[in-house]
């Protein structure tokens, strides 16, 4: 059956690296529709809106998206974009590929953020001039849905460690009704797990990322952890993403849009064509989803190289090379 | 004139890096007078509280406050005590020193996390069993203090450059206040700063912290991000910090009490020793201060080394060799 896939690529090199992710999947196969989906800069100075509600509905109604990047309205492209596809858990690997760079050559983790919740549920404030507040929100339900989709996560990879990140030591409440819920999920379904303060996570994580396998998030911590991983592994360009929910998803390289190389046709597709392989799992397409990582490994160890990587490999020279071991 | 120092060692390790702190204070030729302050798991087993007013008073009294640790109940005693000296600035230095093995050797940063605010302030509720909130909360006023703290420390220690930590794409009223504000202060007193998303700042710092210098963040950013460059420099057993207010500052290492090793007489107190440093230049003691950095330095180059750096020394060892290069 046909899956129409929802393509936006976004701002600067999201225009570059999504085509060649979408190459790669057309090389497949497999069956798949792409609609094309404007946001982004242009898009807000032509419509007055960085993301049109066509776009919105676009991802809503396809059977998942393909995202670019965003740059300086990211939050007003992406943050929508994750709820349209009701998205609850934003799952990112961390992982360094032999042949490129790493701060921790030994790195190879998966961070399961929660994607609805904690201070991007988002009721700011401004009191008064000088004082702003804003409510953090952490629901029971919210907590469990992604305490069960981690968990299991972890068992479908064999994780060797689940460890629950938190700061409930000072949100007592809010995050303590994270890691009591994660507890709770825990008992019911026979798992053991680590609790670990996201602070002592931050310094564990850069002394031993190895001692590390799947964590488990809120929201903003997620956020962090995730871009300190991926400096251990050398940079965003290598993160690949999955935005998951119930009935729909959304697949993004965690990197930005690159204003400085935008339009070079130089950009690192690497984070983008690893998000499509993720997409091809969630359709259950794992040997394809294989396939794809393992081209994409061959080329980052012996093939041409994008110059994040130290090379002056073109995306297109990176992405056939890519085809040609598919 | 005769300092009053309250010395609360509180629990584990902070038992005997204290008093490692305190021979070296003593070898200077200054007037310290220390009384010592109880609080701790012990303290909370004995007397129903890990912080009884009594040293709570002594913290308010006192000239200066050093910490040595605290433990699982680290919350209930270094929350109320940075209150208590009313402190609006935690000043972290996070620095690799010559000798000791070092994810990054090219770290030499320093945080003045905003010490009052955030989710800090802990407004939190049940609203029912499923749902609990806490409200951050950002004051123009907490902000400016901070920055003004920050931008004065950046020129008088001549830093390479500024940074201004925030999220304020997504919590854009409170930390929008907090940037805002930053950037005021910044031309009323005619500085140059950057800012930088916590997230991209937690990569950059991973793969580049020899690009930042003096980081102006809000509290519990400042908390993750410090943490994160005590794993660059080898562990939170090298972080002091100082803790400022107004009239009063309380100075810690960033390390706990360690329970592993506590007892052992081989904590390494060369956080607590630094941590006292900054206690010496806080009273204008430059010199002094100096000195012991120096010493520390030194010893810690080609001196005796205890069990967390690679050696067998015990802390009695250090400190003594300390001592000699005072
Ligand atoms: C752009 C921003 C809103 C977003 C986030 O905070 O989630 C980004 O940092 C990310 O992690 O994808
Ligand atoms: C113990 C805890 C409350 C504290 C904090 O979050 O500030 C600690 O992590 C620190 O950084 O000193």
């Amino acid at each position: 059956m046909t899956k129409q896939i929802a393509a936006i690529p976004g701002d600067g090199i999201g225009q570059e690296v999504l085509p060649a992710a979408i190459d790669v999947l057309e090389a497949l196969d497999r069956d798949f529709e792409f609609v094309e989906g404007r946001a982004g800069n242009a898009v807000y100075e032509r419509e007055g809106t960085p993301l049109p509600e066509e776009t919105r509905e676009l991802a809503r109604e396809a059977d998942a998206t393909l995202f670019g990047a965003a740059g300086e309205l990211a939050a007003d492209i992406i943050l929508p974009l994750r709820q349209d596809v009701e998205s609850f858990a934003n799952i990112r690997p961390a992982r360094a590929y032999p042949g490129v760079d790493a701060v921790k050559p030994e790195t190879d983790l998966v961070f399961v953020r929660e994607n609805t919740q904690g201070v991007y549920a988002g009721f700011e404030s401004d009191l008064t001039d000088d004082v702003a507040t804003l409510t953090r929100l952490i629901t029971e339900d919210a907590s469990r849905k992604i305490a069960e989709y981690g968990f299991e996560y972890a068992d479908e990879h064999d994780a060797d460690r689940i460890t629950v990140a938190h700061k409930a030591n000072v949100m007592r409440k809010t995050d303590g009704l994270f890691v009591d819920t994660a507890a709770e999920v825990a008992e019911e379904m026979d798992v053991e797990y680590d609790e670990a303060l996201i602070d002592a996570l931050a310094m564990h994580l850069v002394l031993h990322p190895e001692d590390y396998d799947v964590i488990v998030t809120p929201n903003l911590a997620g956020d962090v952890l995730s871009d300190l991983a991926a400096g251990l592994v050398g940079g965003l360009g290598m993160l690949p993403s999955a935005n998951v929910g119930d009935d729909n998803a959304l697949f993004e390289p965690v990197h930005g849009s690159a204003p400085d190389i935008a339009g070079e046709g130089v950009a690192n597709p690497s984070a983008m064509i690893l998000s499509a392989a993720m997409m091809l799992e969630y359709f259950g397409y794992d040997e394809d989803g294989q396939r794809v990582r393992n081209a994409v490994e061959t080329v980052l160890e012996d093939g041409p190289r994008t110059p994040d990587l130290g090379g002056d490999a073109s995306t297109e020279t990176f992405t056939d090379a890519v085809l040609e071991q598919l």
